[in-house]
């Protein structure tokens, strides 16, 4: 299914930016978790726009409501669970113009194609950056369960626009002023207790392949590296491989983690380690060369609307969310 | 299935490096196809070791056998198709030291973990470089096949141990004169007709997804970035987007290929790009710090026999082979 | 996934007959295609309890919302398509023993079992008849589509309690009347154009195959058979083998049907043909032997509520929403 | 995959009736399992012919060769395992003239259909009965691994042409001398220990579902029914409904057994039984009519060679491979 991942968990996301609601179906759950509310609702709170200067104005209550997949405790039953988010503050309008003329670095032009001109175009439609507000519910859940049993995800922004640090938000905020956008990193690190050693198969199924599948189904996302990633390739085996020590404990660990905790698409016991590069927000004010695809004919586009300076700000959560997802996919087998 | 990919054509990979062969089976390639198996061989021999100074001397005859799958004027009939290579030259003595002592930077560690004492750790066992030689075989086909239809792959290794162009091989000597090894870098790029504008289903079944999901399959590859890649979360969005254009032939393109030909995971029409990272060879021949298993304590090993100094080298026709795979898995819907 | 069928449309069916609402998610039904809600609601009436002396009292108003997959005029859009059918007329209180006390015949126990007490058990959860209602949505929209491609599906009771033709109504009523249930046979037949010949693919995902996974998840469902089915296993090769013959416009057919359709699990262009066995409906008002879970003792039982004399009555239009799924789930890759 | 099954063990059958080898690739079979060659070979000996009076002549050794999945002291290692008979005695001779005029009952006519005239139909190809040799393979290591869990399964031909019990023989010997074949019904029970209750998921992958699809994918199975099967259609609720009880170890049985040990797709601790009708050998010497291909007319064909007059004699040892299979992938999850 295009839409979906997770072998022994499936996580299907739907809807459309403009329509009724988007909203995620998690199949094999395991049965019997109760799910804090508050809590969840302060994670997603955490990817919602409008929280400051460096996200777009658009309201969203992100509300997430329970279709099934709860017993009359609110527990999960085992059933697969359903859960929307209804779309409110939908201005169609602002978007009349791209069913002709494709915005650059958006999908207009491969929704077009694809689907012949039946594409949902409005608002980016299934290609819209709001669909991460479901998987945001699931992995929201997945955290939850994650952590009774030992595990912690934690993501954040390691750069934006080239700049580090401090420097970051100004990058931000600067793009924002003139209209324009940036791109960023976000590095994300999973701790997990030493019996969820040997998570993920051989080749295909590895922990790198589950997580980059998903990962790349994020809006925006154009790289994945684990550990050293990239770096790795200008070092030496004598650098890179991480030597194996034993503690006093008896367990097994490594001097260093340029593995990022993963050996042979396997877990070794140390953190999963890696980063995620995001592309600038497509959406700009500036005028951009595009194509009327019902002229066949060059022509210019400004994007107008509401519009996030910097896409891999809020979309540090949601590379929370899709860790969280894979990695209670791979326990739920143990 | 954790050795297996594809959605519509299944690629499923088996053996072990010192079992009795390696294969692959392909569920569902193209009916009445001819296989060219001059042109197959002369694929195989590209990642065939023992072709000079830069590669292991292990003589590999990568003779492919085929099992079902052809009909009597040997072309596809429809039926699943498989092939192995029988294993000969294996020195299993080389390793018997390694199902104590795992290697640092190889997955004998996790293969141990993961099952339970019970993994076939020789020669690395299924987690061997070797197991690419079947996905050559499934590769070199696929590459047949989409040649017919108008579809050329072509990889390069573009960077060694941190060097570039004509600086690569010397880079790659002189790692292998200290025992050491060196990562690199395999860039790749997937010429299309424009009838296949539009490959690539939403969200996790993206042709970054799929894309990736295969090659983080291929051992030693610890990054993958698409156009632009890492290097588009250093950029700002003017910069980024690839402005649409229309040329004399009606067909549109786009001026810059920062999208790697990939907008919301669906091919534009422009060449796929993707930059695949290895890290060094984890067999060197210094001595390095590991574990003794069997003893829980501390203890040394230094890895004998026939290596790659720079497994990125061999891994180029490798690359061309898992992209061909997932290509032609692609295009086999429409 | 569990409650998920499809190969190259994905059919997901959720929801607890007393939580909030059952739906069905569908993935890939092809892009553009118009759906006629009044045709839609008129077969989703088909299924519709209350609307006679034979079918329950449990109102059920079936009014399909959808959530996504439709563009702005009504279209299917190509991304995924969400429809949910709110629950309203519950009564949980009916079903407040069964925690305790599982029906004979339900699947209280096994539930029970299996979620580890957690299982929504009210009015059958996720186990429910009601889960069909959704399948009807994604089959009724199914059966349009197909109609514009030439397929016809239609499935008609033959036998119920042992009785065939006029004396079924009368073997369902006199149950009804006694607080007893009698189980049926649905027979049910797909016809197709010639170009239709050859869908299904060998061994595991044959027609048969493809199409009896699915009918086993319709509750009450205990027996499939195609052409000939069990009778066939009665006749010898010489009464049982369908001749071939060709007709005036050059189109093989058979001058038999023992095969209904399908040789080697492939269609060969005569109708698809198969039956599929209802047992009674579990939920009678007669007193039953059952245990208690709480006390571990040997407990009675007294179904209240209401419920179908005839499960297989109100399927009819069920099979053929299974059937019209799995149809052109096989048709949308040629 | 069409010619795959299973979900978390993967099951792959290939090879054609006429091409070097017939074969079975298993993925995730546990770790660290003995398997006992001489049971296996005895087991595989089941389904061999050339038996005696009542099978075909043709002699196969079937003698599996183990390529992969093995360590090296041939227990299981994890990685996937694939096994090969090799073909020996085969006469494509015989099949000539089959290319052009399919014989009834056969493949022939859908697979030149499906694969438009590229299939290798000799000996039937892909979809010959050859190919449950393989999975005899994979269903023998099966049922040595839950024997150790504590499970039995157990097949029998309780019908064949209409005649039960002792007369089963006359009617397959009288079908023999008259060039005839005749059709059969194959039953199969599976006993478990208790915590093997909970076994099947929801909906479509109940244990009814999961075992029918595979079992329809064994050549000529036109039925498929558990429990009461169809004869449960023609009873009443009161008559049908097992009642819980309870022993006097604590656990829960049923009185009657009409669900066959299943409930909303679920096992309830009682044995599973299943119903497997096979039609009659489309392989007859007599005379029938058949068409042309080339010459698109109408025509005749006489199958000779070496077949069984009774499929479902020899199919015993596959309904339990296929069933063993089945339980094998339904119980590695817990």
């Amino acid at each position: 299914m295009s839409s979906e991942f997770g072998t022994n968990i499936k996580y299907s996301i739907f809807g459309q930016s403009h329509g009724c609601a988007v909203g995620v179906l998690v199949d094999r759950f395991p049965a019997g978790e109760e799910i804090n509310f508050d809590e969840l609702k302060k994670f997603l709170d955490r990817r919602k726009p409008g929280q400051g200067d460096l996200t777009t104005k658009r309201s969203e209550s992100d509300e997430p409501v329970f279709l099934s997949g709860l017993n009359e405790k609110n527990r999960t039953c085992g059933a697969p669970l359903c859960a929307i988010i209804e779309n409110h503050d939908t201005r169609s309008g602002d978007y009349a113009e791209i069913s002709d003329r494709p915005r650059p670095g958006h999908a207009d032009y491969t929704a077009y194609i694809k689907y012949k001109g039946h594409a949902d175009l409005r608002g980016g439609g299934h290609f819209s950056g709001r669909l991460t507000a479901p998987l945001c519910i699931a992995g929201g859940i997945a955290l939850q369960i994650l952590e009774r049993r030992g595990v912690s995800i934690s993501a954040k922004l390691i750069e934006a626009g080239g700049a580090k640090g401090e420097e970051i938000f100004n990058a931000i905020k600067e793009a924002s002023l003139t209209g324009n956008s940036v791109g960023g990193i976000v590095e994300c690190a999973i701790d997990y207790p030493q019996k969820f050693s040997g998570l993920g198969e051989p080749m295909f199924d590895g922990v790198e392949s589950q997580l980059a599948k998903v990962l790349f189904g994020i809006p925006a996302v154009k790289g994945v590296e684990f550990g050293a990633g990239f770096e790795a390739a200008r070092m030496s085996g004598v650098q890179n491989n991480d030597a194996f020590r034993i503690n006093d404990s008896g367990e097994v660990f490594t001097l260093t983690n340029n593995a990022g905790g993963i050996l042979g698409g396997i877990t070794n016991g140390m953190p999963i380690v890696f980063r995620v590069a995001f592309k600038p927000t497509p959406s700009i004010s500036i005028n951009q060369k595009t194509v009327s695809l019902a002229e066949r004919k060059n022509a210019e586009i400004s994007v107008r609307g509401r519009h996030d300076p910097c896409v891999a700000l809020r979309a540090v959560p949601v590379v929370e969310a899709a860790a969280a997802c894979v990695m209670l996919d791979m326990i739920s087998v143990l």
